[in-house]
């Protein structure tokens, strides 16, 4: 790489440096990452892929690997070892500092997807009896990452948290006014062991910046910022759109997993709903006396169960939504069902009248069959919208993720829940 | 409310007391917000839900509005004045200054979606020439609202934007520095007129907390914040969440949203559905003298339906979501094909043996029947896949909300080539 080359690499912004280091094979990546300059390296590394970021470790001197691992804060360490072998993550641990290794370990410790798993531990802290003047110097000499400043805590002499003195009230404020006066004492938090989603909704519901995190001790464990908060946010709405549309979440970028891993994401579901068309396929096995006698109520079939799995669709779709935006509770269950029966009495009726004269039109006016197909559709639209609404409900109330309850699985119980309807109400109606 | 009460409620977070406010009935809820300190009411007025919104402006004298209108930023107030009538917009139009009117029109002026629509224009604009010291007072004196004094960008005569100074490098640095040797230049922006989905993908790309935005003549004309952003994921999330599961996207929380409201979101898709499935009957229709030989095809048509359904459901949601998150361009078509096409053949194998097994065990051990079927089967996964995936990239091509082509829609396509390929496959075989 030419000087000229090598001034663009350093000026290019470290998501882009990262992204081009990914691409690029491994030899001439580890050259080009030594070339970086000291402040971005550790910026980079935090953005690299667990990949590359194994290789460099792997590649790199001890010494290097001490300067670089001394500028991670201790919440991308941690991020990073969880995705390495042991070896390379003992590798790291031995080149920093016993402190520092303390802080990732606590980290890691936390479970997964809870606040502490996301929270950022270098924050300032101040006391109530600092002055403007203190505190300023606090963080200027805190040199603590850009975005964790903004909002600074003040604590007790047990580190528990007192409340929150921002930014804009230090620099605006004169330089001997107590802190004490300026602490906004009236702030959200969150525990270690919230879990993340939770934490996000109170940051969009607030239009929160940072929220501080408590540990079980009372004490100031950490902050979450909002920049991680939009990444959970992300990250829970594309889980959520893969169950749903049932496949096991992955977190790997679409073009970036192997054909083998799309397989082992999708197989589970696909296996599963084909099996569970037995059923719908032992119904009607059971009823093919029926069909026998009037052939034609087997083209209504793909419409009934059509019909039904749309329906069905949507109401699970609206309460997984609603839960997940915090605007259903599982409380709700009752108010949720009475509006889903509402709503599927007046689809009822709308859909019940196109269909039964389109029947009637289409099939030699024959009003027995229209009569027969359009109950059939209305009793299914029934099922499929309670059914749809009160999965989800009830998969939050024991604890599954409520995504999953929803079209594939609502479509084959209302799949056969429509079938027996169907062939009840032509067998009652047509007298067979 | 007396005196306690009054206190408990003024100290309550903003959020919370229009949440409160949301639910009083009129009289009580007018009485209520003349009650608070004149710094809350604004902030609290923002939050309110628009039809409470337009009960106070026409509750309020025209000096209390204008209270609140000063206080109010120029993008909630354009925001507020987007939801209700124009004589209510009109009334608050009228209360506040020259300028904020102007900057509020040319808010409303930004197409929906677009960066601009989402800025804020209250930021603190510094000049290369200044001293930290002058910066300082400048922000000081300014008296913007907290989130956007964060980043501060420093700006030419003609207002063009030459790059950003943080706050925290302000804080650090010598009061006598210039603000010329303090300034970032490699900073991300985006125009006035850009999505504000493209715009939310820089945020979560590049870890932002905030991004200047640029108008058409080149000069700053606000910042959007990680905030905004927040909700715009949030939102734009959602409409895909509703569109995927077949229905019109609605702003309003579910249990906000009245029955008949909730029909007419969900009602075009279920009769569009259901009219599209008069094609799978014309199809049964159309091969029932092959049911009259062989019965038992009726009891796997649910079956293979059922399965090109989900096989096209999971390719249609992960291409959807991969271009949501910037995984997947347009121009990948070929790639994502080649990859689902491998995807399904891998899946063909491995649910064509189990589905071969299940038929010839279960039905006499007739291999003729699990032939057909399992044939059927590969070859409708194999469409499903491919149609899955390349119908959300075409939408988006054509410019067309991609969300719009996902199962609902798939679902029918899928269904009339499997059935046709069920019948032709069975006819060929079968030697019918």
């Amino acid at each position: 790489m030419d000087k000229e080359k090598f001034d663009a690499f350093n000026n290019m912004n470290p998501v882009d440096i990262a992204e081009i280091l990914d691409e690029t094979d491994d030899e001439q990546a580890v050259r080009a990452f030594r070339l970086l300059s000291n402040d971005l390296s550790a910026d980079v590394f935090s953005y690299i892929s667990p990949e590359k970021q194994k290789l460099l470790v792997e590649e790199l001197t001890a010494t290097e690997i001490t300067d670089i691992m001394e500028e991670l804060s201790a919440d991308d360490m941690a991020d990073f070892i969880e995705d390495v072998p042991d070896d390379v993550a003992q590798r790291v641990l031995d080149s920093i500092s016993m402190e520092k290794g303390t802080t990732v370990d606590r980290l890691l410790d936390y479970p997964e997807d809870s606040a502490g798993s996301v929270m950022t531990t270098e924050i300032v802290e101040l006391t109530a009896d600092m002055t403007v003047k203190d505190a300023l110097n606090t963080i200027r000499t805190s040199g603590v990452d850009k975005e964790t400043i903004y909002t600074c805590y003040v604590v007790d002499a047990e580190r528990r948290l007192m409340g929150a003195v921002t930014a804009d009230t230090l620099v605006q404020a004169d330089l001997h006014e107590k802190i004490n006066n300026l602490t906004e004492t009236n702030i959200i938090s969150a525990h270690t062991t919230d879990d993340r989603e939770e934490v996000a909704l109170q940051f969009s519901k607030y239009d929160l910046i940072a929220m501080p995190v408590i540990n079980r001790g009372g004490q100031l464990a950490g902050i979450v910022t909002v920049d991680d908060i939009l990444r959970v946010i992300v990250e829970e709405d594309t889980e959520d759109f893969e169950i749903m549309g049932g496949m096991r979440p992955s977190d790997e970028p679409y073009l970036k997993t192997g054909v083998f891993q799309h397989v082992k994401n999708r197989i589970v579901w696909l296996t599963l709903m084909m099996l569970t068309a037995i059923i719908t396929a032992t119904i009607i096995s059971t009823f093919e006396e029926l069909l026998y006698v009037i052939p034609t109520l087997y083209a209504f079939i793909p419409m009934l169960m059509g019909a039904g799995g749309n329906a069905g669709a949507q109401s699970a779709t609206v309460v997984i939504r609603g839960m997940a935006l915090g605007d259903i509770a599982i409380k709700d269950v009752a108010k949720v069902v009475w509006r889903e029966t509402r709503i599927a009495l007046v689809c009822c009726l709308a859909l019940g009248l196109v269909n039964f004269f389109r029947v009637f039109f289409t099939h030699g006016r024959d009003y027995t069959l229209a009569l027969v197909i359009t109950l059939s559709l209305c009793a299914t639209l029934l099922v499929a919208k309670t059914i749809g609404c009160m999965l989800p409900l009830f998969a939050k109330k024991i604890g599954v993720d409520p995504a999953v309850m929803s079209a594939p699985l609502i479509t084959t119980i209302v799949d056969c829940t429509a079938l027996i309807f169907y062939f009840s109400i032509a067998r009652l109606v047509l007298g067979l």
